[in-house]
């Protein structure tokens, strides 16, 4: 079975978030509204509410309200933080769209992302689920750390793998985690089944960061909505470049240097530093790491009935 | 009894306070305490930690630690508010010190925010009290809207007094409410006192901002700890603001109007506009819409045992 087909499984189920999204975007303050329907109804492919969905269904939930509020929760959490990050990297652009920020200004972004915020945990508080509140407030500080420390990290070119993996680990793959997490606990899953899901999500979090970090130099413009070397012009010290770093001459590492300081990166830089990372080997070598967190996400299922449809 | 005098009644709470904020700073992404430390110990009076206390006690709450943990939670969540409002201010000082945002730049302090807002729903979550978490997420829900609604009118002199009102219940004087709201909720005060209490601390909230507004324009700048005219340039229109503008003659209107619109506002203009303000009786009256509330905050008052030393 592929994503596709996975996906029709809770397409009804998708279909009430997508309403249920509308819904808690009411405020008599029509400018929330207004942007929220900009930024959710923009093309968000809405990975994080599929697997709370997924999760809980796997783990044998059978209501019709919970796992949507419960997916509502972590894309609004997730919305607040990408709307956050773009006023950060002063983005003009997000998923190939004008960028929140380039739309409405800095300011109204971080308050509408301050809305988002609190609306999760009220969606949450609503719920009344003590546990998995604590679950999801966990994963705000650890999240809110994992952006600290990637922003003063910010063209740091001595950042180590490990800190690197670190600030993955807290800034990406704990939400998907806690969606796995989130959709056990709603589905009433064993602790063991808690567990494995959370795993399974973090391993799939740190593939899917680690993938796009390779793609943020190789892929197609127009595929990735937003010019390539942008990690590199921001000052974001990714692992392509890491290992680069540590692997090149000086003389590379000193230009290298220049382009992360100064952030002066014109796209023939850009197409220098790829043609360098891929005569090291890099790309493969980061699609291998992706790719053994993908392994480790697989075996974390193997302790599930295989022929939940919804394992797929 | 004056204020210095009632606060030595609650002096070991708020003692205990101080050492429970330094704890919760604790975190192994460095920059986090740091931050802190700097935001924390830099002499802001914990009016909000203050509230809950003094709320709590009245109410008959005789524990030692849940109002010292709530009482961080407020003052996180204010000085949350506090670190996004200097972003988007692009504030260069808050209380007579460098802001945080110039000395660490806005984008770790946007993060820091996102971090306290986290910490004081991860404190609330372990406290586990359901309907002290709800009152808690609904005043988020509200303070954001409040900013989004100052944010959207910024510049904006056709403000009408009614909606500045709504603008400042929301963005402050909701904050003070819950405070005290809070504090009944811990001493498992009534309804009724809880809702007392409730108003007691939104009237209050009302009489400091419209003090504060008229501050603005006549305070000392050494102590105000900031320029005067500092909502006047940044396009903050207050009350004061608003009664001019709807007073004065077309001439002046269009020289408020080249004012806030420009926000080139030397200290000239703003001593010219207090003069008129002055000769309009402005500050005044509003210092008497204070008054009625701080009447209506003790009125608000009058359900509670006269013996309580708490009251005063």
């Amino acid at each position: 079975m592929d994503f596709q087909e996975t996906l029709v499984l809770i397409k009804d189920d998708l279909e009430s978030v997508e309403k249920a999204i509308s819904g808690y975007f009411e405020s008599d303050v029509e400018a929330i509204p207004l942007i929220g329907s900009y930024l959710f109804f923009g093309g968000g492919k809405r990975v994080r509410p599929v697997m709370v969905l997924m999760s809980s269904r796997l783990c044998g939930y059978d209501g019709d309200s919970r796992h949507i509020a419960q997916s509502c929760v972590v894309e609004f959490l997730h919305t607040a933080t990408l709307l956050h990050d773009d006023v950060i990297d002063a983005s003009p652009k997000r998923r190939g769209n004008p960028s929140a920020n380039s739309k409405w200004g800095n300011e109204v972004c971080v308050l509408v992302g301050d809305f988002l915020f609190a609306k999760s945990f009220d969606i949450m508080a609503r719920d009344g689920d003590p546990k998995m509140l604590r679950i999801l407030s966990d994963t705000c500080l650890r999240m809110a750390e994992g952006e600290v420390m990637q922003q003063i990290n910010i063209r740091n070119l001595k950042l180590m793998e490990e800190e690197y993996i670190n600030i993955v680990e807290r800034k990406t793959a704990a939400l998907l985690s806690t969606c796995c997490k989130l959709g056990a606990v709603l589905g009433s899953g064993s602790t063991e089944e808690e567990e494995h899901l959370a795993s399974y999500g973090r391993n799939l979090g740190m593939a899917f960061q680690l993938v796009d970090d390779v793609l943020d130099y190789t892929a197609d413009e127009e595929k990735l909505g937003k010019p390539t070397g942008t990690d590199l012009r921001e000052g974001n010290v990714t692992l392509p470049l890491i290992i680069l770093y540590h692997e090149c001459s000086p003389e590379q590492q000193g230009r290298i240097e220049h382009l992360v300081e100064t952030g002066d990166v014109h796209p023939q830089d850009v197409k220098e530093l790829v043609e360098l990372m891929e005569s090291h080997g890099i790309f493969v070598r980061v699609k291998s790491r992706a790719m053994d967190y993908v392994r480790k996400a697989k075996a974390d299922l193997s302790i599930f009935d295989t022929d939940s449809p919804y394992l797929d």
